[in-house]
């Protein structure tokens, strides 16, 4: 049931005007009385989103979205997607940036609980094995639809867009392999996160798939962080048994990786092959001929908010929606083997 | 004065305790009474926020962030800046991007004075000469500290971080004039803001103090994104009398302008020179040297948080502070005369 302000009037022991005057901070009322207001708020716990909310039954417009990384230009893309639906909707749109962290990833849950939002798009960060359920909680506990892009989230059952990373990654190995290459190095994401996860799992697929002995010292655990595609490729060029081929599990990393290869002369891909995952567009402006992985990102964007709609239109009818699209290869000759 | 349920209780003809109903949606509450009750709170204007704001005075410890577009780096930056010290600080943020729109903007800031923020950083993208002064009016009814980053509003005076764009683009102009450059173009930003126009006035500047005449023709107006800078490159190219360099006036042009020199195979500097405003990161990590105007923008998004926290902390000593920093000339070579 709804707290209203006759139950504070009533747990307080004053009137009606007085709760009105406490709540709009107008008028006279003794400190002792007011205190005594305050904390019939406090016990019943009235929060003030839920007056907002109870009001006026008026539509705020307003939907929510949490990405991991802002600065990252993949959720700058999937963002641009999710705006041109909401502009179209005539709908407004806040962003939480979880910097990859799943502490900050509840708080911005937790956040747009307290915000008058009238649904949620997810790009998980916290996604398997983390032990703490609290992001799934708060999740099934918001009371508005939700729509997850881009990960999934394990033991949940939410609408959402996602993209098949076992086979796109699959794919890219496979182009690798054709060329020639079989000492083919992976730097994976964050290996908590379910599409690093699957992205590993597709490289190991594809080597499988031609038999070739998957070497655990290939394996390159990366955080989806520039950095870590910077270090890991500097120590993959350090290896006594050196692989010919990179293949990289995200845009940032990629960067990295090219930066170390710039730093030391080497060059793609007369001397390292490359594919990578995620489409860098700065790469093309460039002209720099990277193949590519490509998700169909501002499409996916799109996608996700179009099921928000669909959900925020009839909320009664909602049915889980799941869609998974395809990446696209997209070969440039960086996956080129100079025998 | 501030609208309270007793106001709406006279204006309607009803009980205070039937204003509670409607504003709960509790009870019983006749048809008719109801649209009564309604019709006086639109009357009023008494908004939702109003209440929610006045109810508890608690803190909801959430700041809001609008920028003109989150998928310029330049832009990245500057929230990395301010969520560094939001986080140190234990605070909230939601972002509003208003993708270089005027109308936008307007919409990101009803918007947020509808959520419960406590502070706002706007970085403004209608600030000149906008007749409609609307975002004006709703920036000075937030009833909130609020913090101007990276560009001003006229006819304002908010506390604020911005940064000498007329001595940045003096000081690029120059080093171009002192490799022996006289037939400088220049690729303005979107010319009704107030950056774009400054770094206009530092380009004639540095012109009119070396005695060099300014050529109209020489002066190209683009609007920050990547596709006018890639545009107004070409037309640069046809021109029978073409210059011999290029300055930029932000990152996303540069990136257009160096998409438009690769494709027709200009080779920088050797065929054209440029000076950039903005530093490009990712320039840098693909070894690419590009001459900069580097803004310091992670520090100035820390700035104008810290100053933020000053302003909610004590409300009533807060005083106007507006901060000028510095931009930094990083030649790289880019800028040479090949004779």
């Amino acid at each position: 049931m709804a707290v209203t302000i006759k139950h504070i009037a009533d747990k307080a022991g004053v009137s009606l005007a007085t709760v009105s005057r406490v709540l709009n901070d107008s008028g006279y009322v003794k400190e002792e009385t007011r205190k005594k207001v305050v904390q019939a708020i406090k016990e019943l716990n009235y929060t003030p989103s839920a007056i907002a909310r109870s009001l006026t039954k008026k539509k705020t417009n307003v939907v929510g979205v949490v990405v991991p990384d802002i600065n990252n230009p993949h959720f700058g893309e999937l963002i641009k997607g999710i705006s041109k639906v909401v502009d179209a909707a005539n709908l407004n749109m806040i962003l939480c940036d979880t910097d990859e962290s799943t502490e900050k990833e509840l708080k911005a849950l937790q956040l747009l609980r307290e915000q008058r939002i009238e649904g949620i798009i997810v790009s998980p960060t916290s996604n398997e094995n983390d032990f703490n359920s609290e992001c799934l909680n708060t999740l099934e506990n918001l009371g508005i639809p939700i729509v997850l892009l881009d990960g999934d989230v394990k033991y949940s059952n939410f609408s959402g867009v996602f993209v098949d990373n076992i086979k796109g990654a699959y794919e890219g190995i496979m182009a690798l392999i054709k060329e020639g290459h079989s000492k083919i190095a992976i730097i994976t994401g964050r290996i908590n996160s379910k599409p690093a996860k699957d992205r590993l799992i597709g490289y190991k697929k594809a080597l499988a798939a031609n038999n070739i002995d998957i070497n655990e010292e290939y394996i390159f655990y990366g955080d989806y962080k520039e950095e870590s595609g910077y270090k890991l490729t500097q120590e993959i060029l350090n290896m006594k048994n050196r692989p010919t081929a990179i293949f990289t599990s995200n845009n940032m990393m990629t960067l990295g990786c090219i930066k170390a290869l710039n730093e030391h002369g080497i060059s793609i891909p007369r001397d390292m092959s490359i594919v990578a995952f995620d489409e860098l567009k700065v790469l093309n402006i460039l002209g720099m001929n990277i193949s590519f992985i490509a998700t169909p990102t501002e499409e996916m964007g799109r996608t996700a908010m179009e099921l928000l709609l669909e959900n925020l239109k009839d909320k009664e009818k909602s049915h889980v929606n799941r869609i998974t699209m395809h990446p696209k290869l997209l070969l440039k000759g960086s996956e080129k083997f100079k025998k």
